[in-house]
C-alpha cells in the first residue's frame, strides 16, 4: 500500500532534474543567484482564436505553501542527497515576485502568462507544479468558452468526473469550465469547495431499481420538489415523455417539472417530437436537457438540424479536452544575473517559432478608443510605456511586413503584481467576478477571432525595441556557436 | 478563494444524481434495498488487444474512508435537504461485499472488473469515484504496456507531469505506468508515495543558466557522482557530444558518464552518429537517452530505422493517453432485491453492444494446460463451476457459431473478494508485486492479441446458462415494452 504522509507537500510535485540542477548551483554557491523565467504557450489550443487563463488561484495556493515537510528532506535523504544540501532545502522559503495575467485572462501564443523572478533555485524548482496547473486549468477554461459559445443563453452542465484524468481534473477542471462560462457541475465536492451550483437528478438505474418507469418517476416526484426526468430508458417517445407528463399532470403544484433528460438515440429528432408532446400537454416551460458525447461538431449540427435542446450536458470531451488533452505551455529563462547584472537569454531551435524572446517584458492589449475593441497585445520592453506614444506601430514579429499604425489606442498592461518578494500581494478575486471578467473580456474581440473553425489570428505583436533585442541576442548566439567550432 | 476543509472528504466527489436518488430510495423506506452493480468497460482503449486493471488501491482506500463528514453535510444542507435525510447520510457507513480482479490483470471488453454487492443507496453513491478511478488508471496502464512491450529491455522513463491532467493525474498516471512496466518517473512526490525509482538530471536551463555548455557539464560533474548530460541545447554532434565526452574524459574516476540525453532534431540520425562519438571515445557503456512527444508510432519509426537509443523518457502522450484520452468504463445494475429475493435486471439499449449481462458472474481465464497459454475469458453465472465440467464449450457472445471446445484447460477464477459486508479482507500487494504479477500474465497471452496494431480480438465468452439467462431477461422486457404500448 502507498505510504499517506501527515506533512504532505507539493514541495516534490516537481521533476527530479530540478533538485538536482538545484544541488549544482547551490554547491557553485550561486543560491541567490537571480533569474527571470516566463511562462507561456506557442500554440493555441483546438485551433481556437484565443485562449483563457486559467489555475491562478492553485498557482498562488502552492507559491503560498512553499515548504518542504520533514517527509520531504527525509526521502530526500533516502535518495542519497547530502545532510548540509538538505538543510539548505529544508530551510528554503519562497522570496521571489511574480507578475501575470488575472485568472480568466485572454491569452494568446507566445505571450508571457507568468513572469517569475526569483533565486534561481526556488525559480527551477516551481516549474513543475506551475506548468502542471497552469496547462490542464486553461486547457478546459478554453474548450468550456467555446462550447459556451456555441449553446449562446442555452444552460451549459459539466458532468464529466466519472472520465475525467482522476480526481483533480474532475474539481479543477469543473472550476475552470464554470469560470469560463459554464452554467453548473454534476460534481458535488466541486459545489461545496468553489460555491459552483450543483445540477443533478436520476440515473436509468433509479428506473431499473424500481423496475417500471412510471413508478420510478412517482417516487421521485415524491421525494424532490424540482423533477426532470431522464426519459429514454425503455424508448423516449412511447414510454419515457408519456410517463413524465403523466406523473406531471397527477402531482400538479407539488412538483415543478423542470426538464426531461435525453441521453441516447437521435437527439436532433427526439428533442424535436419531445418539444412537440411538451408543449401540446402544456408545458411550455419544461426544458429539455441532453447528453452523449457531445462537443462542439455534434452541437453545432444538432442546433442546425434545429434541435429543440435547453440544457447541454457536457462529460467526457470537455473534462479531458479529449481532441486535444494536453496544453504546451514552457517555462523559459529570459534573463539572469551575471556578476550582479541582470543578462538577457534566449534558447535559439532550429524551429524558428520555438525561439525564445528574451528579457523583462511587459504585456499590453491595445484597445482602439473609437471602436472600444482589441487591435491586437504588445508585448514591450520593461522600460517601455506605450501609452505615451502618439502612434503605435504594430507588425507580424515573424512576418515583419505585417503592420499596422494606431493612433487612436489605450494600451491596458495585463500583469498585475501577484507576489512581491515572497509574499502574496495579489487579492483573489472570487469565483463570480472571474466569470463577468471573461464574459467582459470576450466582448472586446471581434467576431473574426472568436470564430470556432479557422479564425482570424489575433495580434501579438513585439514593440521595436523588443524585437531589435531579439534580433540581437540571435546574432551574439550565433556568433559564439560559430566561433566555437 | 475556494475553502479547504480541515475535515476535506472525498464523499461529495460523486454526481449530484446520486444523492438524489439516495433521497428518493431513503424516502422511500429502501435504505436496505439490496443491489448488485458491475464495473466494466465495452471497448478495448487504443486498439489494443488487452487493458491491465488499475486504480483498486485508490478504491480500496475510498471505501475505507466512506464516511459523510461534518463539512459535507453542512454543504447538503445548504442545499436544502432535509434534516432528516441529512441524518441518515451522516451515519452511513459502507457495508457492503465487493469482488473484483486484481490490480494488474489483464482484462478485456464487457467482463465486471468490479463487482459491487451493496444496500443501493451505497452502491450508487461510490459510481461515479469508482469510475474516475478506474477509468483513468486502467488507460494509462494500459498506455504503458503498450510501450513497454515495444522497447522490450531498453528503460522507460515517465516524464509527463508538466502536461498531465492536474497533479492527481500526475502521480496515479505514473503509479499505473511504473505497475505497467516503465522503470522510472522523474516526478518525486509519485517516488516518496509509492516508492517508484526516480529519475532525472538537468534541462537545458542549466546550460543558459552557465551560458556555456561546458561550463554547465563541469558543474554538474562536481556536484553529482551519475551523470546524464542534455546535449542538444546548442548542437548536439558539434557542441554537446564533444562537450560531454571532454567532460567525462577530464572527470575520469570522479564521476559515471551514464548517458546523454537528446531533447530535439531527428532521434535516428543523432542517436547514431552520438553512438559512434560515444564509442569513439570509449564510452561503450554510456547509454543515449531521447524524448520529444514520443509514443508507439514514433518509437517504432525509430526502431526501424536503427536509432541506437536505451532509455526512452515518455511525456505528454502517456501521462495524458493522447490519442484516447478517456476510458469509458460504465457501471450497470445487474440483480436487486424484490420482495426479498433478488431478481435479474439488464439494461437494454438500440445498440446491442450496449446491451448489459443480467445476474451475478464471475470471470474465469481458461488456461490451455497442454500450451500454458490463454484459450480465453469465460463469464459463467455464480453458481457454475468450470473446473468440474470435462469439456469447456467457448462461444462468441454475439457471433454465436464461432466456437470451440477446450479439455486440456484449468480455469482461474479472477474475481478476488476485496471487501466483505464492509471490511476490507484483501492484501494488498506491493507495487513490485502488481508489477511482477501484469509481466507474468502477459505471458498467458498468444503474441496475436498483443499485436500493437490491429491484434486478433481475444475471446470473452459467455457459459451457456449466462448466455440463456440474458436471453431470458431480453424476451422478458421486450414482451413488457410491448404490452405497454
Amino acid at each position: 500500500m502507498s505510504t499517506s504522509y501527515a506533512d504532505d507537500s507539493l514541495m516534490l510535485h516537481t521533476d527530479l532534474y530540478q533538485i538536482n540542477m538545484a544541488q549544482t548551483y547551490w554547491k557553485d554557491g550561486l543560491e541567490e543567484k537571480k533569474a527571470v523565467f516566463e511562462l507561456y504557450f506557442r500554440k493555441l489550443p483546438f485551433g481556437n482564436g484565443y485562449a483563457i487563463f486559467a489555475g491562478l488561484e492553485r498557482v498562488i495556493e502552492f507559491l503560498n505553501q512553499f515548504k518542504f515537510t520533514e517527509s520531504d528532506i527525509e526521502y530526500l535523504r533516502e535518495l542519497g542527497y547530502e545532510e548540509v544540501y538538505l538543510d539548505f532545502l529544508a530551510n528554503l522559503t519562497f522570496t521571489g515576485t511574480v507578475k501575470g495575467m488575472k485568472e480568466g485572462e485572454l491569452v494568446f501564443g507566445n505571450e508571457p502568462i507568468l513572469r517569475i523572478e526569483a533565486p534561481l533555485i526556488q525559480a527551477q524548482l516551481i516549474e513543475t507544479p506551475l506548468l502542471n496547473i497552469v496547462n490542464y486549468q486553461t486547457l478546459i477554461a478554453t474548450k468550456a468558452a467555446r462550447i459556451k459559445q456555441l449553446i449562446g443563453s442555452d444552460i451549459a452542465m459539466e458532468f464529466g468526473t466519472r472520465r475525467a484524468q482522476e480526481m483533480d481534473a474532475a474539481i479543477w477542471g469543473t472550476r475552470a469550465a464554470y469560470l469560463a462560462g459554464f452554467d453548473a457541475t454534476s460534481n458535488v465536492r466541486a459545489g461545496k469547495k468553489f460555491g459552483i451550483p450543483v445540477a443533478g437528478t436520476h440515473a436509468h438505474s433509479l428506473v431499473q431499481a424500481y423496475r417500471d418507469e412510471y413508478t420510478a418517476f412517482k417516487k421521485y416526484a415524491a421525494s424532490h420538489r424540482d423533477c426532470t426526468f431522464l426519459v429514454d430508458t425503455y424508448d423516449t417517445l412511447k414510454s419515457g415523455v408519456p410517463n413524465a407528463i403523466k406523473v406531471a399532470d397527477e402531482e400538479k403544484d407539488q412538483i415543478t417539472f423542470k426538464a426531461i433528460r435525453l441521453d441516447s438515440g437521435d437527439l436532433a429528432y427526439l428533442s424535436k417530437k419531445a418539444r412537440k408532446m411538451l408543449d401540446e400537454a402544456g408545458y411550455h416551460d419544461t426544458k429539455i436537457a441532453a447528453s452523449n458525447d457531445l462537443d462542439e461538431k455534434t452541437i453545432m449540427n444538432l442546433k442546425s438540424q434545429g434541435a429543440e435542446i435547453n440544457i447541454w450536458g457536457i462529460g467526457t470531451k470537455l473534462i479531458t479536452a479529449y481532441d486535444q488533452p494536453a496544453l504546451g505551455a514552457v517555462y523559459k529563462l529570459v534573463s539572469i544575473e551575471e556578476d550582479g547584472e541582470m543578462v538577457d537569454t534566449i534558447k535559439i531551435s532550429a524551429n524558428p517559432e520555438k525561439v525564445s524572446t528574451p528579457g523583462l517584458k511587459r504585456v499590453f492589449r491595445i484597445i482602439n478608443t473609437l471602436t472600444r475593441k482589441s487591435e491586437g497585445d504588445y508585448i514591450a520592453m520593461d522600460s517601455e510605456e506605450p501609452n505615451s506614444e502618439d502612434t503605435l506601430i504594430m507588425f507580424h514579429p515573424v512576418h515583419t511586413y505585417v503592420k499596422k499604425a494606431i493612433r487612436t489606442f489605450e494600451a491596458i498592461e495585463l500583469h498585475q503584481p501577484i507576489f512581491e518578494n515572497g509574499v502574496c500581494v495579489y487579492n483573489v478575486p472570487s469565483l463570480a467576478e472571474i466569470r463577468s471578467y471573461v464574459e467582459t473580456n470576450l466582448e472586446l474581440l471581434w467576431d473574426e477571432y472568436k470564430r470556432l473553425h479557422m479564425p482570424e489570428e489575433y495580434p501579438v505583436d513585439l514593440s521595436q525595441a523588443c524585437w531589435d533585442n531579439k534580433m540581437k541576442r540571435i546574432a551574439e548566439v550565433k556568433e559564439k556557436v560559430a566561433s566555437r567550432k
